[in-house]
């Protein structure tokens, strides 16, 4: 019999958990996910995400995928994510549960990302925005940001922008969509978009992308760190607790 | 000698702490502020505030004023925020420090308050909202919000609007100045501005313009419970944990 399989949508503050992935010890946040779909369903799915995010990072649009057997799903399916959280601490949430196609596949079939970034940029951190933003003190130069943030929209080789984890890399080239930065008094926002990102490819971006709004880089010489293709002559990363994974992109969906 | 006064604006989330008021056990956001002093000033300087807020109520605009002996001031006085903040945790910051005269009373010299208060309206909770949203499900009707809200502007008595201490008020009347409510998404933003507040008067509009929302009562009901002056035919305390005291005005500061 064809199982049902189901598309989640879920938002997390990352800030107890040691990234999206499940761990032995329990303390990813996919453990959490399938540990309430195990009280539900005694086949105890697991589930395949669109997406891996590091210790400490949050998303309000991580997707996921799991399968049941017909004969165990026993509920009305609007009730499935109501049902999830239920199960859930309430640092992670379903936002939306959907039945999807078999041949459906949250990794394989997004075709694009949304990442956001925020910044508290002030003398003194906002005590309110302190576990989800990351306090820059020193006055950033937006313009040239934004400058430079438009040199690395487009299909570029981004070696210089991941971090290296010991392995050499094939293929770096990566299309980004949208690098926009928004300023509203001492908070600014980054809205990253592309079809696929590298390893801590987001985190670089934001921290070199702040390195230039200190004037330690010239925006132009963004063309350079793409050019050069080397880790060593971009940014900073930024902290992980000001990125979210804010939304992932699937054809006709 | 004439002592040396300063006044403070402090920022804090209120999640740990048992309101802002010093308590014998330290859990009041005051103990914080009046621990860091006496780490830089020897005669351990008390605290006058403008306001004190419930356990779970943030701030963003907290006023305070303080005296230290001038002998015993020996930082330039742009330092001084800077200095409080490294003896503070992170969870209050001292967002602006200035010298003010002698005569200045943070709590005698407002002529005003703004607070703020956030409502996350929709099925399923946003995680990095749940420690400074209250969660309403129920889709609410703004449009009558904002007329209940029109309606508690202005001068009245408002003793229908506070919570019952066991002391019988006698004077209630208050001059509310502004009540307004923004929705933006699933965020809706009450900003309510006044030249003084009763007990819990806030929380209290809150949670009776909301069930003004969920059709609970009607909006003209808002004239009826002004006029009757009883508590019990007003609306609930809407949660601590949305409501963030914003601002303090003072006459030409």
């Amino acid at each position: 019999m064809i199982p049902l399989k189901f598309k989640l949508t879920i938002a997390y503050d990352g800030a107890a958990y040691h990234g999206w992935q499940s761990r032995t010890d329990g303390s990813g946040v996919q453990n959490q996910v399938e540990a309430a779909l195990a009280k539900l369903f005694s086949s105890a799915p697991r589930i395949e995400s669109s997406s891996r995010t590091d210790s400490g990072v949050h998303a309000w649009g991580m997707v996921a995928h799991f399968e049941v057997p017909r004969g165990e799903f026993k509920m009305p399916p609007g009730k499935l994510a109501l049902a999830i959280n239920a199960c859930l601490p309430d640092d992670v949430r379903v936002r939306s549960a959907m039945r999807v196609p078999g041949n459906f596949h949250a990794r394989f079939d997004a075709v694009g990302k949304q990442y956001r970034y925020q910044i508290w940029n002030g003398p003194v951190m906002n005590p309110l925005m302190r576990t989800q933003a990351w306090h820059v003190a020193r006055k950033l130069d937006l313009a040239a940001m934004c400058e430079a943030a438009e040199l690395l929209v487009g299909r570029h080789d981004f070696r210089s922008f991941t971090s290296n984890r010991g392995v050499v890399l094939e293929d770096a080239v990566r299309t980004l969509t949208r690098c926009e930065i928004r300023g509203q008094g001492a908070k600014v926002t980054f809205i990253i978009e592309g079809e696929g990102f590298l390893y801590k490819m987001c985190r670089c971006i934001v921290g070199t992308l702040v390195q230039v709004g200190e004037g330690k880089f010239r925006a132009e010489e963004i063309k350079n760190m793409l050019a050069r293709g080397d880790r060593r002559i971009s940014g900073m990363n930024a902290p992980a607790h000001g990125l979210v994974l804010w939304k992932v992109f699937y054809r006709g969906m």
